[in-house]
């Protein structure tokens, strides 16, 4: 199969590499504006040359038309690297096997975010095996997530909604540390943040936050969790019903506060610019929140056009007591406390919003296990500024709470721990993984690559990446992910459409040299993850009838039977057990509108049965002591085999009955 | 988290043993009364005694509220077996690591079925790792399959669906080996069968077949592949339209042929009973199926009343020809030629169809590298039914096809083969896979267990098994995969819907003893897999825009554009490239359909872009030199910022644009 040349803005054929050239150009017009914000920062030099030259080291390798993706698949050693790249390289060292053998269980719980597929995915780490999926903003028949009536209508809200797009997963935290109680997960898609149940691994709420048309960066507050905050990227008119479309002036972005227990929107605050990512500290006072495009253009040449951007810092206490006073506008039953630079309410000693600058566009923010520090990552600037989360209360100029800013390659985007001091940093364009010390960088001369340990090749281009427990206030350590966008050859072949790379990386307690271990394929496309020790959680096997009694019954097979509930109703109730149904057939009339109620009253751990009406397009999964329900139209008359889609025992080829729809004229 | 009881029919509390207890009484009731259907054959005789044993060490061990599943849960060991059962054995033995290294490639290409989630998962092997999934029968925000017009149109067909259960991939053919050109799945829930291409790596069409409910058994005609054949396994009305709702005797089951070039239904064979899975011969002329229920009960009881049932044998040229002589009726455009055993068809010396009785309800059909044997798993019967395929041609009695009827252990569903002599059997009920001797099975008396070789645990309840390239005249051998229908405590506990197992199993070339290597969770259910070493494939990295020319346009840069197509339509074209598309604005009106039209025009690997349409429920993803187009009504008035999904370049989070939808009264 032939790699077929890209076409050019007129049309005509181009030499790939020109298309490289082109991108590499205009990103570096972009660097090269790049200039420190604060007197205390001796500001960023690029050594483009050096970038340069791996370019050309990569083109003349001869994969320029192959695996070459422009700048993005420049592997740039500005500060050198211990490690060899390259397609070839492997595990070599003194990492512990990270098989786990048959029948062991892994040390830890990994969730995935998956990015435009909508699902979370839980994998066991180290072994890097995907335990399970659950389906959230996406539908998925075989755990029948939006087909029965009730997880249909929580994904489709008042959107109609059928898929979302979700960045970051968070775990609920008791004093500091997660408690295995509940995941959230944002969808930028549609400005939706969800709540995952890990008794059940189920999503059990969504929420359409008002006001905001997508959500991307997502946090807990620590050390509890009282809210989960989510920042609106994008500006849009308030609200966005047709006023303003043409008057970006006008657009606005939000940063929202969600109670965890009633998944309500408490409040929002108004903030100039695009917000990005964020994290909370380990206090509960501050969330700190990336942001760009300060210039608040609708063009990416207007967006990085200005030198700085500011990180926000949100004062929580600060915000609860402006919205206790009545400091806010109401707009869709929310309460909008006014949060930009220009408010009254950030003129005092005491702003509700800290504006801190940074070069510009940083990507995101990352707060250390001692809650010391924030790290904020430069994106287009080799820098990661430290911010000095104490001085955010002590300090009167915000510029003063910059501690360090040490320089640690291209395109930092992401930082985690290890809880040994060490930060490790992702670099986008350096395809590369910087380990750093903390301490060291705080005392550095800003810009200063001394801070910086030891860097390690990935394969290619990182986005997030994560430490083992990092966000707690104790990081194991061990195990660090790499979640790199592109895998160009490191797999067999798939087609167009590529799968990620989750790389397995060994750290050790920051102790010994960073060693590759694996590559894991991943279904595009996750963007983070947080990982869990596995005696934190304490998953149910079974159902509890407890949880969803009142709302749905649990029918016996005595209790199976048909009910007409009207003049074109019918209840349908039904047990499963193997290898039978407790109904062998229902009739019901050609127009019907047909409740089917299943109670899978199998008390033993993994004995599902599924339920799939064919030419319905409906199925069910039932877990073991559960019940699901779907409303449909039994618009077709005939007879429709529905037969479990579990395999359930040696009959289970057999379990099945029918729904005969006679025909309403008939 | 405790377990929960299960309940009784009249909604008491029961102890989760006697639900237990219950079922295998019910399945022992049917595997007592399995007899042998010919004087050739002496009759499987149980030893549930041994059954009954294992059982009761398995409550005594207390795991009967937890990991026990019933008579699924048995691991009854009537042979012996060399292995260690439990869950904490584990790879000691001498075959090679399965590991695939840092950037290093797998050595085989591994297709999965994924049951009820409608996909088909492409696996690494021996590494195990999925490295892309391809949306077959489901929705998938991913890859914008069933979002763009073009896919969801097909996604849908007459029936709106967004689902189906695929169970059974089969690869392309040219001579007896694959060709990398196409792969051909069934959807047991809606009657259809699909085709994958294998350049793309996508689903290119979609059959929903004729006159069936459902297709279960899915192959392809071998050593060329001019057939796709399907088993219609539910008996229906004949058409399915309200008429003989109530009149089982009525209802019919139809065995399909599709051109694999055209994936029209060619023509179609009525038969008795239900048909289950099938198999092709290696000369083009057999088609060989299993089938359950002769009985035509609509009652599992029913179903497996009587002692026998019949195989059946299409002799493909002789149908070919009663369709060329007109024997046939036509049905929603079909020739459905009569191959009842009542059919005239049937009754002369070349029969169209050749019933072969067998225990009753065998499950399967594979025939071994040669070409020689059919196997016949038993399903209810602890034997493997071998048929000699010369003899279906040359003997007026089908008993006489029988060869042997081996004795391999309770349960026996699937069967595969090294190449070297060897067959493979998963055994659901014994929780074990059985290597035996083909040509010892040929000569021994029936029912005897001297063929059997050796047994090893797998974990648990095995239902397909497969071999490297099985299916070929020339299997590869080493690796072999057991897919288990139930993992209970193998993994981390994930909540009640649990991950099957497959289980990597070194065979080598059948000289060594069978080795279990790894544990893989997979997402429920996949159902069967195929294997092709790497060089039989040669999948396209970037499309090639002279696939799709005249279907789509090539949007260049300078044609991006918008144009106003009719009173309330619009056509909106863009190109998209790191890190801008074309356009970087459009305005329409409320109310207006919108035809979005993109163009990826990179011409490098790995460079995906997509197109999120925030709260429109739109997302496509354009691999480079691909074009996607989406049709949709612009009801929503306000400001909706489309962005690229696919992380691309430092600037990918300011690769975005605004539609602009514009009030119809403004």
């Amino acid at each position: 199969m032939t790699e077929t040349p890209s076409d050019t803005a007129d049309g005509e054929a181009l030499d790939p590499e020109m298309v490289v050239e082109q991108h590499e150009q205009q990103l570096q017009d972009i660097l090269a504006e790049v200039d420190e914000p604060t007197p205390s920062d001796d500001g960023p030099t690029l050594d483009l040359a050096g970038l340069e030259l791996n370019r050309r080291d990569f083109v003349k390798a001869g994969v320029a038309t192959g695996a070459m993706t422009g700048l993005a698949g420049c592997s740039g050693n500005l500060l050198g690297s211990d490690h060899s790249g390259g397609a070839s390289n492997s595990s070599t060292g003194s990492a512990p096997d990270h098989k786990v053998s048959p029948g062991e269980h892994d040390e830890y719980y990994g969730f995935w975010s998956g990015g435009q597929s909508g699902e979370i995915r839980v994998m066991g780490i180290p072994s890097m095996r995907v335990l399970m999926r659950i389906p959230v903003f996406n539908t998925d028949a075989s755990r029948g997530y939006g087909y029965d009536d009730e997880t249909r209508e929580m994904l489709e809200g008042a959107g109609d909604y059928t898929w979302g797009d979700n960045h970051h997963p968070v775990l609920s935290e008791t004093d500091g540390d997660y408690d295995g109680e509940y995941l959230w997960v944002n969808d930028k898609a549609n400005g939706r943040i969800a709540r995952v149940n890990l008794t059940y691994f189920e999503t059990d709420a969504i929420t359409d936050v008002p006001n905001v048309q997508v959500v991307h960066g997502c946090a807990a507050q620590s050390p509890d969790t009282g809210y989960i905050f989510g920042n609106g990227e994008f500006r849009t008119p308030l609200p966005n019903d047709g006023r303003d479309v043409h008057s970006p002036e006008n657009y606005e972005s939000l940063f929202s506060a969600l109670n965890p227990e009633t998944m309500e929107t408490e409040w929002q605050v108004k903030v100039d610019g695009n917000l990005d990512i964020l994290d909370t500290d380990k206090d509960g006072r501050w969330a700190i929140s990336s942001a760009y495009n300060s210039e608040e253009a609708v063009e990416v040449s207007g967006m990085t056009h200005d030198d700085r951007d500011y990180v926000k810092a949100f004062d929580v206490p600060a915000i609860e007591q402006a919205v206790e006073n009545g400091d806010y506008q109401e707009v869709n039953g929310v309460p909008i406390v006014d949060g930009t630079q220009q408010s009254p309410l950030n003129r005092g000693d005491s702003p509700i919003v800290r504006y801190i600058p940074t070069p510009k566009s940083p990507h995101c923010v990352e707060v250390e296990p001692n809650g010391e520090y924030a790290m904020v990552a430069g994106k287009l600037s080799p820098t990661v500024t430290i911010l000095d989360i104490a001085a955010l209360d002590e300090s009167s100029d915000p510029a003063d709470v910059v501690a360090g800013r040490p320089k640690v390659g291209l395109g930092p985007l992401h930082t985690t721990f290890d809880g040994n001091g060490h930060a490790y940093t992702s670099l986008f364009i350096d395809s590369q993984a910087a380990k750093w010390d903390i301490q060291a960088a705080v005392e550095a001369e800003n810009n200063s690559t001394e801070p910086v340990i030891e860097k390690i090749d990935v394969h290619y281009n990182p986005g997030h990446i994560q430490a083992v427990e990092a966000m707690t206030t104790d990081p194991a350590g061990e195990w660090l992910i790499s979640l790199n966008k592109l895998s160009k050859d490191r797999f067999l072949p798939v087609g167009p459409i590529h799968p990620d790379n989750d790389q397995l990386i060994h750290i050790g307690q920051g102790e010994t040299e960073m060693e590759l271990v694996a590559d894991h394929p991943a279904y595009p496309e996750p963007h983070d993850c947080v990982f869990a020790h596995k005696n934190k959680l304490d998953p149910a096997t079974t159902w509890n009838k407890a949880d969803y009694e009142g709302d749905k019954e649990f029918v016996t097979q005595k209790k199976s039977g048909v009910e007409r509930t009207g003049e074109q109703s019918m209840h349908v109730k039904t047990s499963s057990m193997r290898s039978e149904y407790g109904l062998t057939e229902f009739t019901v009339k050609e127009g019907d509108e047909v409740t089917l109620t299943v109670t899978n009253i199998e008390g033993v751990r993994d004995m599902i049965h599924g339920v799939a009406i064919p030419e319905y397009d409906i199925h069910l999964a039932i877990a073991p002591q559960d019940t699901r329900e779907v409303t449909f139209t039994a618009d077709k008359p005939g007879v429709y085999w529905f037969y479990c889609t579990y395999f359930c025992s040696a009959l289970h080829l057999e379990m099945r009955s029918r729904m005969l729809v006679e025909p309403r004229d008939g």
